[in-house]
């Protein structure tokens, strides 16, 4: 299952509030990362591919997952609510149905990789009902994040599966540097393999209304318009994982990114030969490091400028340095505040 | 009679070749530098205006000139074409008529003081039949521009009236500090004041074919859209007036810029409470010193980023460093290498 119902705003002005990151054409030759997702999914699940989407975003999300069965929210309830209603519908179809639960808005550069590890998880799950989860090797001390601690030494830990002692929030800077340094962390980019029937017994446990109301609606005894609303919005991390025995961690270094901001542009579509990610039509005069960005064929020319992201999207100009990408936000806040709503 | 007939791409995106600089909305309040050329205009002519612009852009110029008389150039044939037809026109109807020669595309910021040195020049013009011209006081050893050589020792030279020893042609840079420092060189700005039958014989002197040509037209024996393609391409600089008697400057301090390049901007519009020119709608996050332009409503937005000009305008983006604004030119170069001549 692909879970494609985020919204957000730290791509603006591509990402808009009706328009959100996993359905914009950033990749190379303007694939869309839910695109990119599915192709992952493919390759551990075949056709058996289940995407849940808000119901905004139903028709956008069908025009890139062409034959692909979908499940709209009628309102955001974040991870628990949502992987809840898909495990609850896959249960019913196969009592041992296996779920391995996939962001749409993240990018992989070694995809045959995470095949592999994605493999090795479904082998634990069925062979032990574990919920397993892909652990990202961190690459930097990010304090975006939330991180798995594991346990090398417990009993049962091999290189390839470890158990998780505790999931932690996003850290600050020296922790994130002490659980990088400590080589026990790794990264949390909510990738699930957990059978279905677990992760329902987990939910009546621990978030017993969510866990009733989606085994209601995929029985046909509520209406998900009425109930669905209504759930707590809490992740899955939080309402489950974090509590549940037998976690465990494939650590990967996949070249994973959750494509977060602009900055990570670079990685997901490569540099030209003047040292420029170019997605628009450019003109490059003594320039590089930047990411020159439109969706609608503008032109983008440059002269001087370095490390620069220029992104050009409907009415909507961001001109940024690219290692204050994160700053997007600071846009996005005032533009609220202006009255410029309207750009969002 | 404000010259009008100019194209360029010095300010591209926004001057195109069908759209030359005069007539975009640059200034306050989106001001076209052709409107503020009439309003100094009139302040010493009244009514009596006459607009010599290229057939191409009669109607852009028309609707920013609404009730003034226009004379559409069948080609572009430089000024020497364009104010001898210009004097050849107003001489019939007045042998005594004197022209007073304004480019559309400067910007004055101290508008009444040039209105008094024009009065100043037409008080010369009508005592002694010289041909005067404003000479801009250098402020900076500029190359960009040619320079009047004066001779404040001569006799019958005043503080306000000098007579004019030379034309000189755009400097180096060297020479162009040597003639700031000298104290006798001032900018050639293209404003000449003379009578109109004073400029028709140095025509027929100095440059006859023009001179029998425009007469010509004038007198309708001769049908522009024929003649007036053949004329040479010559500025009244080099056909008449390096070669002309009775040349006189006055030399002026007027807050002149022939707005050359996007960094004029700051000095047209002025700058906001943040540091920046903004001519769209705009959010600045920690960013100054920046010229940000749309003409079509597109919102811009900076974080982190000082001293750029960021120009929207059609289907093309320039982003450029303020400080290498003359480099628009060598993007021009490359969208026609580039085979984007479209986007010019």
């Amino acid at each position: 299952m692909i879970l494609a119902g985020g919204s957000g705003t730290r791509l603006w002005p591509a990402s808009r509030r009706a328009r959100p990151k996993q359905l914009l054409p950033l990749g190379p030759d303007g694939e869309s990362l839910l695109e990119a997702a599915i192709r992952r999914a493919r390759a551990v699940a075949g056709d058996r591919i289940l995407i849940v989407t808000a119901e905004s975003q139903l028709e956008a999300t069908r025009a890139l997952a062409p034959g692909i069965e979908l499940i709209a929210e009628p309102a955001a309830r974040n991870t628990a609510a949502a992987l809840g209603l898909a495990a609850a519908v896959l249960e019913r179809r196969d009592p041992d149905a296996v779920l391995v639960m996939l962001p749409a808005d993240h990018h992989v550069a070694n995809e045959a990789e995470l095949t592999r590890l994605l493999g090795l998880a479904l082998d634990e799950v069925e062979r032990d009902d574990v919920i397993a989860t892909i652990g990202l090797t961190p690459t930097r001390a990010d304090t975006g994040f939330g991180y798995l601690e594991v346990d090398p030494g417990a009993a049962g830990a091999t290189v390839a599966v470890l158990p998780v002692k505790r999931f932690v929030e996003k850290p600050d800077a020296a922790t994130a540097g002490l659980y990088v340094a400590s080589g026990r962390f790794l990264w949390n980019a909510g990738m699930f393999i957990a059978g279905a029937r677990r992760l329902l017994v987990e939910l009546d446990t621990q978030l017993p209304v969510t866990g009733a109301a989606v085994r209601a609606i995929a029985a046909g005894t509520a209406a998900i318009a009425e109930i669905y609303p209504t759930l707590p919005s809490i992740s899955i991390d939080h309402a489950v994982m974090e509590h549940a025995e037998r976690v465990v961690a494939i650590p990967a270094s996949v070249g994973w990114d959750d494509v977060g901001s602009w900055a990570a542009l670079p990685a997901l579509r490569g540099t030209d030969p003047t040292g420029n990610t170019l997605g628009a039509p450019a003109v490059v005069v003594d320039a590089s490091g930047n990411v020159l960005m439109s969706d609608d064929g503008t032109l983008i020319a440059v002269v001087g400028v370095s490390d620069l992201v220029i992104v050009k999207s409907g009415d909507a100009i961001l001109v940024i340095r690219k290692d204050q990408a994160q700053d997007v936000r600071k846009v996005v806040d005032a533009l609220s505040a202006q009255g410029l709503a309207r750009y969002l």
